[in-house]
């Protein structure tokens, strides 16, 4: 059996302050016609992906960042990339920063089917940095500061004639991420991501290293939950600072099987068989059969570390 | 600050059915005597040390299998290894099937310090393979026949200038293991493996791939916990049936800093600095600031997938 969800991961090069969402939607659509092309069933694209990474900047007053916010999803700045996939027939998933009735302020993301319907939302759990400025840090890393903890869990929907799921950036160096999707059975994670070259504490951290933590944080979640996962960078020089590249595609196996080179725009498209993760939910990660809960109390006891006496 | 551990990752080559405990004892403090003159403070011996693999052998009568087992810990068959052991100054770890008083049958590793003294036990959670035999497999693996899930969780401890945690072969390939150990702070998790060259269920799956799942997996658990891992093979062909190596050893960055060639007898010896533990306990996985147990749940609600509508 298979059951193929041809997949295109777009990578975002560099967007700078000055960019417009306009300019990005346009950016965005030319990815998405050359996802079409090579006849793309669901494109995917990064965290925060129709501006600069903004989390960067620092502002006293948190409502000056309202502006990097969008308070709907679709509005009219990013209707045209909807009325795109529509057209095109193509299920899409982005990250934008999102700003609720209510005046809450979440990292997001949508899943949208191929009717152009939003099926899913996801708002990241873990969120990166700090809240105040931190000048003993080579870049500041505001998440903390601008956004709320995700409210929603981690869902998986039933689209696209699979299980798919999300999540965000830095939630995929957390097992507990993939794990929960998995116990929904998921076949396909997608997560965006805009994750500075350089550890903002440690300055030998630089570029392979950071590649290296995100290669085998998502490999291992793709293994041991015997999934999809589709990792998508925004890349490149934003106003100085830099974010690594780094999309990939990784098989239920947590085998790399497609890596775009470089940190421009571009797609890697890659024909994704549902049905190849059945082996491992069946076999060595059959969950009902292998899972011993009565020992893993402390994942959702505790937060923190407790030592032993 | 550096807190140096030196720890002997102590591979054993195969062990055939024939082969005796003394025979097998006599092999382990060979390997004892080589880690202390490179200075080893400590010395990781793989799973069931003291015998063949013996789950793949079936017996209809499992009482058959209790030659296996060890009713005492030392016994005067492994007393010259708890005698070299503290001539030597030496703590060590090593795998054995231990058979209780009660009658209960487990695959379990123990701790012992540079006293001699036991400080540690550990039985194994996660046993893979099936109870009954099972044709449709290449090779059996009846772990789940003659051993019960182990009852006593994953405990850490305070031994030896750091805190210490074990867990065996399967256990590797699950985050929860490594996370309820990383809740405790642990600095070091030493376990013992004896996998099969090849998958049982899907020949094409060899070593390369089966190598590649270890160290995915070992290098992961280090890296999302941040601390080392010493894992420790035993490696080659028993009595007809292929084990692979991999006997390697992880820092906290998640990185292979000495990994053994070949599948003979031998050892790696590494000074783990235990300090180095911190920078990733205090920044990016600083469980306190960044853990959401809330979104948590169902890692220990539910044991199996529960799909969703």
């Amino acid at each position: 059996m298979s059951r193929i969800l041809t997949v295109a991961a777009a990578q975002l090069g560099p967007i700078q302050k000055a960019e417009t969402r306009a300019e990005v939607v346009a950016r965005m659509i030319a990815l998405m016609e050359e996802a079409k092309a090579k006849r793309a069933d669901f494109i995917v694209y990064p965290e925060l992906a129709l501006t600069t990474f903004f989390p960067r900047w620092y502002h006293e007053d948190r409502a000056e960042a309202d502006p990097w916010f969008e308070a709907a999803m679709p509005n009219p700045q990013v209707q045209p990339l909807f009325d795109k996939a529509l057209e095109c027939g193509m299920g899409m998933s982005f990250g934008y920063a999102e700003l609720t009735p209510e005046g809450q302020h979440f990292n997001s993301s949508i899943l949208v089917d191929k009717t152009g319907a939003i099926v899913g939302k996801y708002r990241k759990i873990h969120l990166p940095g700090h809240v105040d400025y931190d000048e003993t840090r080579a870049h500041q890393h505001l998440e903390k500061r601008y956004f709320e903890p995700g409210d929603l869990g981690f869902p998986v929907w039933r689209t696209m004639g699979g299980l798919i799921g999300m999540c965000i950036c830095n939630d995929r160096r957390w097992p507990e991420t993939y794990r929960v999707m998995g116990l929904q059975g998921v076949e396909m994670v997608v997560l965006g991501f805009n994750t500075p070259s350089v550890n903002g504490h440690r300055s030998g951290e630089g570029l392979a290293q950071r590649l290296f933590h995100h290669r085998l944080s998502v490999q291992a979640g793709a293994y041991q939950n015997s999934c999809w996962v589709v990792a998508v960078a925004k890349a490149g020089d934003e106003d100085g600072n830099h974010l690594m590249g780094g999309t990939l595609v990784v098989n239920p196996d947590g085998e790399i099987v497609a890596e775009l080179e470089g940190e421009a725009d571009g797609i890697i498209v890659v024909p994704c068989d549902l049905d190849a993760t059945r082996f491992g939910k069946e076999t060595i990660f059959d969950f009902a059969r292998h899972r011993r809960i009565e020992h893993y109390g402390a994942i959702t006891a505790q937060v923190g570390v407790v030592e032993p006496d």
